[in-house]
């Protein structure tokens, strides 16, 4: 490694960072409709356009095997991968996984781990057409590459909002937040004190969205029956704050939002509230929601309406406005992006 | 993880693992029309197919920071995923690269490693089309997936040889594995000794081998030009031997090797001297060569033998006879796969 003039990586952050290594890219192929910058790239083949994507989850970062099981962390790696062909408006066709495993593991834990991975492929329709498998010095390493398909020019960039589009959000949000806050806390006595028993009771519905999330193909499919195109689509895996301003500034807009219109579950509400903090921070900051965030034409507001899993919650502006929430209170706040990794 | 049975994965070999792993896959879409067993999938995209394959690298099993320059090491990480897709006779058109990386890196350290990957993305005309940066807590690990285009039902696997088909190499083999054991040698005497300098005087060759290898994109293009299609393809990147048993099972065949036949570049023979290793040994179970190895039928023999770079090493045989190499003193000896893994 170079010597010479170090930079460190943390004053860029992981935007920057990407921003910053792949700006001189120039696509080459004509195939290559759309690259680095947006959920997945666009390939086109000649009547149907290929999506691909592609996530990296470590141990210790992205999951924590104390408390996850193998099960559900090979469906939740698919899903992840599959949110962000559907944030793209498309529809996930293949996966390819690769695996980095330490001689800890056994071949049941592995066989485990691929029970959820092919559940979650069954389920979505999806095929594991290939991979690589690689032993790891220490811990678990999962990459997923998805690619979907989409007819030519319909896939959906964060880009391509428009002023006065309407600001919509897929079911609720924050819940897998919360039900990380209690993962951890039970980890916490678990380490301190091993024989007490884990004290989740009540609290399935915020577990079960951090552990066995489930990828928005309904959504999609609701807006492909009711042609409906969003104008912009991304998926929220950061918190709803960092995915609108996401929008905001690819698509050069500036938005409001309305804190009583984000959606937030009853249960997890009354789960927050043990931990004594606001339901709508956990919302705007909490990630792995995996919902998708879009905007529409004002003219598709009466069928949308249809759909109870879908919610206004704001419109788009011209930029000089900036990104604001208007809060319960009637308050008004700039939005920042302070995000799954600040809360954590 | 389970507590109950417990199958050590050592048992099984990572091919077997891989058989155990997938041998439940049933292909949901009909664009699906090769999926795991081969170097890459083939997806169908009505006038092009689609082949896409994955890598996963993992610093201290797959590169060691302290003889790898960074920007070879981009380089490298998308050759070895270029040269799958050319082992399936295809194009390669884009990559997407995840990377998990610590806080030891520096942002010139991860620019240098990306003018490498771009550099080789420039050199095969490949788009970088997408990716996923996450911190490791430990170590590099570099996910790259390739995708690449071929004419439909165009693309050979490695299940296809025919009895009597021609078994050919190109380039030659070994050097890689040469080159890492001058690498090695002048870690361990760096480590015990940091003052001393490196001693690689007229080992370029084989070190260059290793560090920057190529994929053999022009093969590929030479077939197609003369119109040879090959009956089996893959790429060398565990030793000869390894791959010939991969060819000779998967297309149920056997194969007489020949030893004097088996292309060694005359600097890697003297290299192998100064350790004292039989430069055929290198060849059949040193890895990381990245030479393509093919079969090929009779008739196309006038056609192969225009291409210097192109050896014909043996031929394929009934599958009763098994895989055997002639020696150079005539001798007949079974071919064992020892690769890469059991030589280091």
């Amino acid at each position: 490694m170079s010597s010479e003039q170090r930079t460190e990586i943390s004053t860029l952050g992981e935007f920057g960072l990407i921003d910053h290594l792949t700006r001189n890219i120039e696509l080459q192929n004509a195939s290559s409709v759309l690259g680095v910058g947006d959920d997945a790239a666009v390939i086109d083949h000649f009547g149907k356009q290929t999506v691909v994507t592609t996530d990296l989850l470590i141990e210790g970062v992205h999951f924590d095997l104390i408390y996850t099981p193998l099960r559900h962390l090979g469906y939740k790696s698919v899903i992840v991968n599959l949110s962000d062909i559907y944030a793209m408006n498309a529809i996930p066709t293949q996966i390819t996984i690769s695996l980095g495993i330490s001689n800890r593991f056994s071949l049941e834990a592995l066989t485990e781990f691929y029970e959820g991975v092919y559940a979650a492929c069954e389920k979505y329709g999806v095929d594991l057409v290939g991979g690589d498998t690689a032993s790891s010095k220490k811990g678990f390493i999962i990459s997923i590459t998805a690619l979907g398909e989409v007819a030519p020019d319909k896939f959906v960039k964060r880009s391509t909002a428009q002023k006065g589009d309407l600001l919509c959000v897929s079911g609720y949000l924050g819940s897998a937040y919360v039900g990380l806050l209690f993962l951890e806390r039970e980890k916490k006595i678990f380490l301190e004190s091993p024989g007490v028993q884990p004290d989740l009771e009540g609290e399935a519905f915020v577990v079960g969205k951090l552990l066995k999330p489930e990828a928005r193909k309904d959504i999609v499919e609701f807006l492909a029956k009711e042609e409906i195109t969003p104008t912009a689509m991304m998926d929220v895996s950061d918190g709803l704050s960092s995915e609108i301003l996401h929008i905001c500034k690819q698509s050069n807009l500036g938005c409001v939002l309305y804190e009583d219109k984000i959606p937030v579950a009853e249960e997890m509400k009354q789960a927050a509230y043990k931990f004594e903090i606001d339901p709508t921070a956990c919302a705007l900051s909490g990630g792995e929601d995996y919902e998708l965030l879009f905007t529409v034409s004002q003219s598709d507001y009466d069928k949308l309406v249809l759909n109870e899993e879908i919610s206004v919650v704001g419109y788009m502006t011209e930029p000089e406005a900036g990104a604001h929430i208007i809060t319960k209170g009637g308050g008004k706040h700039a939005i920042t992006a302070q995000g799954w990794n600040h809360l954590k």
